[in-house]
């Protein structure tokens, strides 16, 4: 592509912890911190920042002036939704007062982000949905969701926003898992200002191919985001890009030429043991180095194999690029 | 439910084989063979039938009086596209003659449905798919998709369709492989008589919920069939109903009857080596059982524990009605 | 089985946090806080305890009085080898300060087993393994584990150690992930006084047959304890015990009494949005009910099944028990 | 390596059936078509070769011949022990029959793998497992298994035999499915001349890393022979080598050199829907290429950064090679 920008989540560059690690897989770190380390990632420009921010009586004008006196911008601004208190949920809990709290976060991040300039608020419901068979009443959830999503997104007629799914983790099993079950729910929601941002891993997660995924969204004119990263297929493993999936990536970069995509892509990794300016300078590293194999790609020549179903030719066709 | 009726796929009475067994699983059967079985099956009534059938020169009038005469009456017919000519697909074949002779199969087996008096014709598109990353044109197999389904049940607008969908096998990677996904091809179809079989076990593969998905699917209003039979979640082992899954097929039967289904409940096993009459009889004595226990379950107490998300006690009213 | 004992992981009484939910799922609680709720859940006895302790300056002589004043034993202790500091590994730590640390810590919980009075001391190396590929020079990780198992194991000759396997998480792929490789490593370490911990979940996670996995450890003289829980097989989800699989913990309990198991049976559960007395108590009764149908469960008629390979039969028996 | 050597299974080159294009996926082939086929692929110059062969009547002879005609030789015999007859069992049938049946197999494979001159006999005991919960006396089919081997390798103790395992397919689950049980089983079968066959796609379904699997064996000094292919993880997709696992197909030619593996590498492929000599051509190209990278590692680098962990430092290493 002739104009890659990236971005990343801030959460790479903070403490991140998990049940057995509780004393965090680094030190704490403050908001300045973390984008004074995003801003020695080369080639990285623009943030996904979650809101609370890490300080809480951070103004989202302070953290704009930091921004910019780092050279960088506000990609996103994603709203906690996912802790403690959302723990059986943020749009679909049963109590009520959660369920109004949650979506206080959101006009809260809808602030906030247009204070940073960010393009998009992400909605990601991680909590949001059950944990056993014979728990849930389903469309009791689904229901929630969609008049959640779609209160929401009519209060802000001004502000995109977009849904990440993903099929588990924090919840064991999360409503809006896949591509086309979150298409459905923005159909049903019936907003136009809100989308889906595509996470390679998730994809991987809920046994999709990436780049289908990416053009089926695309397709219904809901992709507002990707993001990149890398997993083993059974969990979110958050690994620098193409540290597994080597071809499935060249697809996915493949896919995004095809659509004009000129926006910025996102990484989304949790470097638990790698230092993160190290993983995700790797990573734009290696986003760039395959976008330069798809400009060496014949892409007439593919498009032949692949009207033809020649699955080796095609993939000749890319090992002669990489 | 009231009146639970039961149905099977036919092939469950046929020679099974698969790459390695290539001799077989047991004897070779003929239409007559298969159906004599069938009828032997306790509380078996309906009939899931292959056609062509496995007699080239048999015609449905014969198969339909076969029927008749066992007290058997035919559900759905279920046209062969997925065999040898369709290995690179039947409606996303690169052959424009392999494309037009899958919608001949399937013209034919909608005659073939109303001489047997079936209630729909089944699209199993097994081999529409993929099987390495780089191969798939995805939009392209897509299009070829949907316009093969509005085509077909435009064609015959007296005629029910239903598409079961299924994440891979015989395709490495199958492109209507789950609910959502199925839910969005039908509505860009955009024909009326198309609904979708919901197969518990293909549910389990794609990393659904099955009860959840069976609810999605009549939410839309495109739930045409339900077929039960179960696996270890990572591939279509065609097991007994419940023989791994106990409370999601409870909770699936609960949400039949939530949905006020009145319909035949289709098995669909493979009993590569059970004797199929015991195979599947089992299956209805514990399709029955599990039935009689959700007529014991405290529906206005689990809908509570629902409500609230009380997993554990939702769990104690599911353990203390089986 | 006769005399049905439990015990369970201190951790579920405990704050759990993870990397979403990074302000914990429910109150920071202190020692004496959680085993005061341990002894609210009925017929629990036991109870598999980390070390350190939640408070550094605990003694275990207090830990010690603090148990046998609610009526309560320490089954095993479990250092922590897996906390910020172990990050990159404990026993295969690529600096020896660290390794010498892990180590530290075992010598330590050993101390603390000797006064608790508890049975064994558990290995749980869940950080040492490796997270994508290239990273890691298996046969060196290999190397340092059965090292470290084997020279701490020799230190303590009197004490009785118990690894518990696990495929994955924390580390993104763990060296000892399965029942066999951990087999294989003990025997390599070639001492005596080292066993396996069987947990139900983490076996189905390394696609095990739990009741399979099981009687291979003991046919080795090697099962040391036996954990139970569920999950949904991709991930360890630590759910009440048999939510999920309950023919599978059939099976486990039918295999635990056929080599007569007569220690306790503990629980590892991750109560995250539940109640952990309720959570645990359910577990507790689940057991109870399971093991009084295995009383009912025909065994002669089961083995003559299982002899013969009919397994719509060997189905029909756990079915008239259950 | 120096003097890399390629093989193949047979079956590539044959009819390949699935339970739904039980008409075959391409034109039925006799043993000399087969063969003919194979030695159009470039560098192919070892098969493994089922026995019996297609033509019941074919003497070894006869296909020694052949083969010495073709260029090609005999790098293994496998006695088909999963047809029809084994649907329950080879070695672990209930029908002691049958289980004798099995053996007379294996001892006539000896004799023609002594007239090929091929270097072992393979075990592949794909039916040898069970189907469902509760169905199995698992005790009793490890015991039946460890005796079978252990008799048929003493009974031919100038024949290497060699044991492939596999997690399931076409048992739904098989007795020997990962490389530490199958290490376990030869180990209590107590003989010198028996080994095992590491499937690169096998290695990945069962959860191995596969070059960490290929040392462990190779530690016990059990690695007899090594297969490439690749796959989704979830399943035996048998497809080209490295169309899916590029870092791992690296890393496994990496692991095989350090061993200094100086026997053929097998390819295991399942041309379904390719042209067989062109898919495993195009397999052979790519290990050359890879084993060129190979070659261009900075190995003392990569144990550099391993030594210390440093993953995203291994990564770049491998980037720089391909």
């Amino acid at each position: 592509m002739a104009h890659l920008t990236f971005g990343a989540g801030i959460w790479a560059f903070g403490r991140i912890v998990d049940r057995y690690a509780t004393d965090g897989y680094g030190p704490e770190r403050s908001t300045a911190g973390m984008l004074e380390l995003a801003a020695q990632v080369d080639g990285l420009e623009y943030l996904d920042i979650n809101h609370p921010f890490a300080e809480e009586d951070l103004a989202p004008k302070t953290v704009a002036s930091m921004l910019d006196g780092l050279g960088l911008k506000a990609r996103a601004v994603t709203p906690h939704l996912y802790t403690r208190r959302f723990a059986r949920g943020a749009f679909t809990n049963p109590d009520p007062a959660v369920r109004r709290a949650a979506k206080d976060r959101v006009h809260a991040a809808v602030e906030a982000a247009a204070e940073l300039g960010a393009g998009y608020v992400k909605f990601w419901p991680g909590q949001d949905g059950f944990d056993m068979p014979g728990q849930a009443d389903y469309p009791r959830l689904w229901e929630l969701t969609v008049e959640a999503i779609r209160e929401l997104a009519a209060a802000h007629p001004e502000t995109r926003f977009a849904i990440e799914y993903k099929p588990k983790e924090p919840r064991v099993q999360i409503t809006l898992g896949n591509a086309a079950t979150t298409l459905l729910a923005i159909g049903e929601a019936g907003v136009d200002n809100l989308g889906i941002v595509l996470d390679f891993g998730h994809s991987l997660m809920a046994g999709e191919a990436p780049a289908e995924a990416l053009q089926l969204v695309h397709r219904h004119g809901r992709l507002e985001s990707a993001e990149l990263n890398d997993n083993w297929r059974g969990w979110d493993d958050d690994l620098p890009v193409a540290s597994v999936h080597l071809f499935e990536t060249v697809e996915f970069l493949l896919a995004l030429r095809r659509i004009g995509w000129d926006r910025p892509v996102l990484l989304d990794q949790f470097p638990f043991r790698e230092d993160p300016v190290e993983a995700l300078s790797h990573s734009i590293r290696t986003i760039r180095r395959l976008d330069a194999a798809c400009e060496r790609i014949d892409l007439a020549a593919l498009g032949e194999a692949q009207e033809r179903q020649d699955a080796v030719a095609a993939q000749r066709i890319l090992w002669s690029a990489i």
